[in-house]
C-alpha cells in the first residue's frame, strides 16, 4: 500500500492537470446544443481508462449518450467492485454569476479550502470525483497492488435522469456482474468530520403548465375579467405546502419511513450549526417542516421545491401582457418507502384537484428515482468507514444525505449488489450552482481512500 | 368633402402598400438591440409627412427616441388639431406563436374581417392607426379641403412609457399649442357598434424581486430547509387578490371613482356577450371582481395583473436547483381618481408588509400613467361621434376602455387641451400579442372619418 500512496504523492500535480482537461469539455447533457462536447468527453474518459491500465475499454452506444466501460479482472476467486460515475454535467446558467467561465478551470484558496479548490462546472459533480477512481486505479496498477477485480461504468446522462442506464445494465448483467458498487458522487459532512453516506433521497420531477386564454392578451383591455395563468399558477404553488411546512398533496406522507427517536438522536450528533449554515448561504432565516431540525429536513424528510418558473414577458422594460400560459418545474425529494411513480401520480391528481375550472392544467413527468439506504452493518459500509478513517486519521460517521442518486435502487434490483456511497465533496461545493468547486484536499483524500477500500473490502474488513 | 372621399377611394391600395413599408421596420422601443430600426422608422414617418404636404417637418431629438413633428397652418382664425400617434411597437415575443414573421406584413381574411386584415406587429398599435391620419391629411391637401390647422406629434417611446414626451411637450408649448388633440390608438366596441372612447384606465407598473439564499442551491442538499424564492413570490402574488377578486393592497380603493347605478346601466347597454367573449379567446370561464360585469371589470374598475414571472431553471430538461432569486412584473390599471404615484407607493408598502422575514424584497417602479375621462358633452366628443356616424352609417355610443394612454392627462395639464380618442381597432386585434392585425375595413373607415371630424370640429358641431 505504501508504494501505491507514494505513486499518488509523486503524481499529484499531473492528476490535477489531467482533470483540468476533462473539465474544459462542456459536456452538458440537458442541452442538445452541446451534444458534440458530451460525445467528445466520453472518448476522453475511455482514453484515460486505457492509459490507466484497464482492459476491454469501450464507448458503448445507447439510445442517448454513450456509457464508457472498462475492466481489470485479475482472478475469478476475488471479489469484483463496480465503479460508477458520470461524465456529464449540469447546465452552467446563470452564467453571469460565475466569477470566471465555467469551463475554464482554475485553482483558488477559500476559507474552507486553505490548500485551494478547483473551480469549474463538474469539478465536484462528478468529473473530479469519478476521476479519483481512474487515478487510484492507475496507482494500484503501477504499484501492482490491485486487491480485487474492478469494472468501470461511467455514464453521460446522470444529470438528465440516467435515461439509458437501466436498459444498458439489464442488457449487460453478465458484463457488469459484481459484488458491490462504489460511487463517489456525494459529500462528507465536513473535512473535520468525514462521513460515509448511508441514505439518499429519491426524486419525482414534473413540469406543469397552466393555460388560461388561448393567446396572449393586452392586460389593459382584458385585465380584471380573465384568469391570468401566472396568478393561477402562483395560487396553486402556494397551496402545495402549508404554514407548518407540510406538503399538502393527498397521501403524500402515507409511506414515509418513520425514523425512531433513537435514530434521530444518533443522527443529530452531527452538530448542526444554524448560524454557520445561514451564513454560508447569506440567509436571514431558515424554514421548513415543523418539529424537525435542518439536518432532518434535508435527509429523513421528503420535500417539494419549485426549481423554475416562467410565463409572460421577462425581457427588458415593461410589457402589459396577460400570457396565455405559465409554467413551473417542480421536484420532490422522497424518503424510504415512497416511490417516484406513487408520488408523481399523487402530485398529478392533487394538482388537477386544486386547479380552478377556467384553466387547463397539464402535468408532464420527468425522470424519477427511488430513495436508497445502506445499512451500517454491511461489509461495504465497514470497508469504506475504515478506509476513510485511515486516510483522514479521524472517526468516520454514517450520514444520510438529501440528494438523490436514483440508480442505486436500480443497481440493487438488477445486479443484486449494494452501492457504497463514498463521496468526498462538501455541501458548500456549489454543485448545480455558479462557481462549483472541489477541494484539492478532498480530491487527494479520495484518491488515497480508494485503494484502502479495495483492500479492506477484499479482506472482508 | 366628396372630392376628398374620392381621392381616398382612388388611392386605397397605395395607402396599404405604404403602410406595409412602415410595418416592415422592427421599431421595438423596449429592446436596445433594435435602436437602429426605431431611428429608421422616425425618418420614414418624417418623409411620409413631408410627402403628404406638411410643413416644418422635423425629427426632433430627445433624451430617448426622437419625436416626429410636422404641421399645416392655414389660418390663425381657425382652430388647431394636434394629431398624436406613436411609431414604436411592442416586442413580438413569443415569436413561435406567430403564424408568419411579425415584421413581414400580409393580408388574410378572418371571420371578423371578411374584407381582410393586415397582420404584423404594429398593424393596429399604432402604425396602422396613426398612418390613417397621414393619409387623410394627404387627401385633404390634395382635395384642398383641410378645414382647420393641423399639427402632428408622432413619438417613438409609447410602448416604454413615453419617457421623453413630457419634457418635450413642456419645452415646446408654443409649437404644440392647439385646441384639441386627436388620437387613434384605441378600439371601437365592434364594427357593428362603433364607439368613441370616453375613458381610459391609468397604469402603475412595477418589477419585484425576492431573494432567498445568496446563490443558487442544490435542491437535494438544501431542499426543505431554506426559503425557496419561487414559493415565497408565489405566496405573495396569491395574497394580492382575494377570492372575491378584490385587490388586497391597503387603501387601494380609497380614491376610486364611484360610478352611479344610472351610469352603470347606461354603460351596460353595450351588449355584453359572455359566450362570444369567452370563445374569442378560447376561455373556459371568466373571472374577476364580484358584483361587476365583464365590461365594468375592464373599464370602470381598477385591476392588478402579473405580466411576467421568472426564476430558477427554465431551459430544456430537469435541473434540481433552488434559485437565489425570483422575479415578477406586475401592473395595475387605475381609474379616476387614483394616481400612479399613490398606487405604486401603496403597492410597495403592502408587498414589503407581506414578505416573510427570511427573504429580501425589492420593488422597482417602472412608468405610470394617469386615468383619463372625456365628458360626452364636449365639442370634441360630438365632432367625433358625428364623423363616425357619417362614415359608418350607424349610431355611435360612448365607451370606456380598459387600456391606458397615460399621456392624455399630461396633454391636458401642459397644453390645456382635451384629447379625443377616436380609435378604429377591435379588441380582438391581438395588440401586444402574436398575430396582431388590423382590419382593412377599419383602416379605411378611419381615413374617411378623420376629414369629417376636422370639418365637424371646425364648424362647432
Amino acid at each position: 500500500m505504501q508504494e501505491t500512496l507514494n505513486y499518488i504523492q509523486q503524481n499529484k500535480q499531473r492528476f490535477v492537470d489531467e482533470l483540468f482537461d476533462l473539465l474544459k469539455i462542456a459536456s452538458i447533457s440537458a442541452d442538445p446544443a452541446y451534444s458534440a462536447e458530451v460525445l467528445r468527453c466520453a472518448d476522453e474518459v475511455a482514453k484515460h481508462l486505457t492509459n490507466a491500465g484497464a482492459d476491454k475499454v469501450e464507448v458503448c452506444k445507447t439510445e442517448g449518450y454513450p456509457i464508457v466501460y472498462g475492466e481489470k479482472i485479475i482472478s475469478a476467486d476475488l471479489p469484483t467492485v463496480l465503479v460508477y460515475g458520470h461524465y456529464d454535467v449540469q447546465p452552467p446558467d446563470p452564467l453571469d454569476l460565475w466569477r470566471k467561465p465555467p469551463f475554464e478551470p482554475y485553482i483558488e484558496k477559500t476559507a474552507l479550502h486553505p490548500d485551494g479548490a478547483i473551480f469549474a462546472r463538474g469539478a465536484a459533480d462528478d468529473k473530479g470525483q469519478f476521476f479519483m477512481h481512474v487515478k487510484a486505479f492507475e496507482a494500484m496498477m503501477k504499484a501492482n497492488s490491485l486487491a480485487c477485480n474492478v469494472k468501470f461504468l461511467i455514464e453521460g446522462e446522470e444529470e438528465v435522469g440516467s435515461k439509458s442506464l437501466e436498459a444498458f445494465v439489464k442488457q449487460n448483467t453478465e458484463k457488469l456482474s459484481c459484488d458491490t458498487i462504489l460511487i463517489s458522487d456525494t459529500h462528507i459532512y465536513s473535512n473535520e468530520q468525514p462521513t460515509v453516506t448511508t441514505g439518499l433521497r429519491g426524486l419525482s420531477y414534473v413540469e406543469v403548465e397552466v393555460e388560461g386564454p388561448n393567446r396572449d392578451l393586452h392586460s389593459g383591455l382584458y385585465g380584471g375579467a380573465v384568469p391570468n395563468p401566472i396568478h393561477v399558477l402562483s395560487r396553486m404553488i402556494s397551496k402545495l405546502i402549508d404554514d407548518d411546512g407540510h406538503i399538502t398533496i393527498d397521501g403524500f406522507y402515507d409511506n414515509v419511513e418513520v425514523v425512531s427517536a433513537e435514530d434521530r438522536a444518533e443522527m443529530n450528533k452531527l452538530k448542526d450549526d444554524p448560524e454557520a449554515f445561514k451564513n454560508s448561504i447569506g440567509l436571514k432565516g431558515t424554514e421548513g417542516e415543523k418539529d424537525y431540525t435542518t439536518l432532518e429536513r434535508t435527509s429523513i424528510r421528503p420535500t417539494l421545491d419549485c426549481n423554475g418558473i416562467w410565463g409572460g414577458y421577462t425581457g427588458e422594460g415593461a410589457k402589459t401582457v396577460i400570457p396565455s400560459k405559465a409554467f413551473a418545474k417542480i421536484s420532490m425529494r422522497l424518503v424510504p418507502y415512497q416511490t417516484p411513480d406513487e408520488i408523481t401520480e399523487k402530485f398529478t391528481k392533487y394538482f388537477n384537484k386544486i386547479a380552478p375550472d377556467n384553466v387547463k392544467v397539464t402535468v408532464r413527468p420527468h425522470h424519477g428515482g427511488m430513495p436508497y439506504v445502506l445499512p451500517s452493518d454491511t461489509k461495504e459500509f465497514r470497508a469504506a468507514k475504515k478506509a476513510m478513517e485511515t486516510a483522514f486519521g479521524k472517526e468516520v460517521l454514517p450520514y444520510r444525505s438529501g440528494g438523490s442518486i436514483p440508480i442505486t435502487a436500480m443497481f440493487e434490483q438488477v445486479l443484486g449488489a449494494k452501492s457504497v456511497l463514498m463521496g468526498f465533496g462538501l455541501d458548500s461545493d456549489a454543485i448545480h450552482s455558479p462557481n462549483e468547486h472541489y477541494g484539492l484536499f478532498n480530491f487527494y483524500k479520495g484518491i488515497e481512500s480508494i485503494p484502502l477500500f479495495f483492500e479492506n473490502y477484499t479482506n472482508g474488513n
